[in-house]
């Protein structure tokens, strides 16, 4: 840690724009599939309506084997963390990082103080790193920006009696067949936040949820504004929760995961190190002077996402969205002419 | 009063279904214009990038003749209610009634007491009706469920030091010129939320926003969730507040109005009391067993919404919308089978 403050509410969008290649947002590029296009589309006919969500969470709940009262429709993972701020009462949070921002920011937003638990080498999860006495425990699996998948059961370790653990899995689905993901089992005192963004190009919709016990699930719904979720994201949620879709997320997945590992190889060949064990759909890559290196892919047209507004990460940190093989090859090759 | 506790989260949207002839929702019925559901459709294809909102805000700012920074965009007046219920810490919060539940319910799911206002005889506002005390009153104009249309002047006439006073103007653009809005006059303690959900048809969109001092504006935008407006809404924001669409909604509140009236004559004609003055696209009906006469309704295929969830009203009340000419006629004859 530096010292100085960190921005908690920099993101990767802020970082795009201008014509520059983006490597820097964590969201499959271009647009959704066009089935899936198409159904959105299609909705703009009931937009008359209010929403309606009862189709949309029982597809959620079968989706992952749940029941419909431990399914909350959320307007994407950052509203989840803002109700969760707003409902829980810690007396202790503790945020594992490096880790995604929004967790941390909506809890200082809604009067909370936060220990921040920094893991050590590789990022592996420590549960020593989590003090005894947090009774709100938030960490992200597999993890925003280091990609680290943690084991089910290491994470599912850190719940205890009187503490709520908070399991970001906004990027889950990166994981052919999700052997580490908590939905299925949550065990008591664990909540999943879950996202449609990523895999499905969705970005724009706000789409995700949360899994949590009924009691939980009740009090968040009702500190929740009316109608929060639009019905084009409730089709996209009822839509993308189908087995058909969950079969095809798979299959970008398995793909996804060659040409990462691929690009991490790659990466690791030219003297970089590459956060091992990568699992997500980006890499996190540790090279001296990231701010300088970001800003000369800047001027030759691609963006990277800085490292230095993760806490735990810092100036040597940069994270790199994994992109098709032909756009990762012109990054590599942009990173050859300068010396990388 | 009864007595009872009012279901406060009784909304129109739950009165209708089975095939029922809508006069319960205030939403304009079918579909948004063709021209303004091209364009949400278009936006599907911009999903893949996180919600930008400076081309709708600075849309709506133009509108109104506010900055930028007077502008907060929400998830449907809804989200305002919510965000203002937490970010405002009033000691006593006032909420002028019969008005649409969702501000005391938002206010009192933050914890806040509320206070009730109840107007008397024909809903007129009775400044004497706020306690001087007050720190936050909430007053709807016009006024769902009674459609009264309140003078801005006695509106504004509410705000004094140390008051928030939030005006929900999500009927305004029912009243042609809108010459009783706050909206581009803002006084100082005055907070103004609107909303495209009614006069477009985009209930499910989720489509709103707040007029308030920056500072305010600010606070606010801590307190809500990143990225919380969707794409294809902030594209609806932007096109729904350019002066085409502007005008294109006053020449509809037009005719609109002409429906209305010859609607209330008729009502009136029948020797029912409608209550008088009625400027946005309902009317607030008085007549014996109105939940008997409901029920009848309901059988022959008309949803009518009951009134006696709103406070300051009772079992007496009906809240009807004002649809076209063909459909006002088949409601009328239905009722005049029915010997009203």
């Amino acid at each position: 840690m530096t010292g100085r403050e960190i921005d908690l509410r920099h993101h990767g969008d802020a970082e795009i724009g201008d014509g520059l290649a983006d490597f820097a947002v964590n969201v499959r590029t271009g647009m959704p599939p066009a089935w899936l296009a198409d159904r959105i589309r299609a909705s703009v006919a009931d937009l008359a309506a209010y929403p309606d969500q009862r189709a949309a969470r029982r597809a959620v709940a079968r989706r992952h084997g749940r029941s419909v009262e431990e399914v909350l429709l959320t307007a994407g993972a950052a509203e989840a963390f803002v109700l969760l701020a707003r409902v829980l009462e810690p007396e202790r949070a503790v945020v594992v990082h490096p880790q995604f921002t929004e967790p941390e920011a909506a809890l200082r937003a809604a009067g909370h103080d936060v220990e921040r638990a920094v893991l050590g080498a590789d990022f592996v999860l420590d549960p020593a790193a989590v003090p005894d006495g947090a009774d709100l425990v938030v960490i992200g699996n597999p993890t925003n920006p280091t990609s680290v998948l943690h084991p089910a059961a290491a994470v599912a370790a850190l719940a205890r009696p009187g503490r709520t653990v908070v399991v970001d899995e906004a990027f889950m689905d990166c994981v052919p067949g999700e052997p580490e993901s908590l939905a299925a089992r949550l065990p008591a005192g664990v909540v999943v936040i879950r996202s449609l963004t990523k895999t499905w190009g969705l970005a724009g919709l706000r789409a995700g949820y949360v899994l949590a016990a009924p009691g939980l699930v009740a009090r968040l719904a009702e500190a929740q504004p009316l109608w929060a979720v639009s019905t084009p994201a409730l089709v996209a949620v009822e839509e993308c929760s189908a087995p058909e879709a969950v079969a095809e997320a798979e299959k970008w997945a398995v793909e996804l995961g060659t040409e990462r590992d691929r690009l991490a190889a790659e990466l690791t060949g030219r003297g970089l190190y590459v956060v091992p064990g990568a699992r997500a759909s980006f890499l996190c890559v540790r090279i001296p002077d990231a701010l300088g290196i970001r800003a000369l892919l800047r001027q030759r047209g691609y963006a990277v996402r800085r490292g230095d507004t993760f806490p735990g990460l810092g100036p040597d940190w940069l994270r790199i969205a994994v992109r098709d093989r032909t756009s990762n090859d012109a990054l590599l090759e942009v990173m050859g002419e300068l010396g990388i």
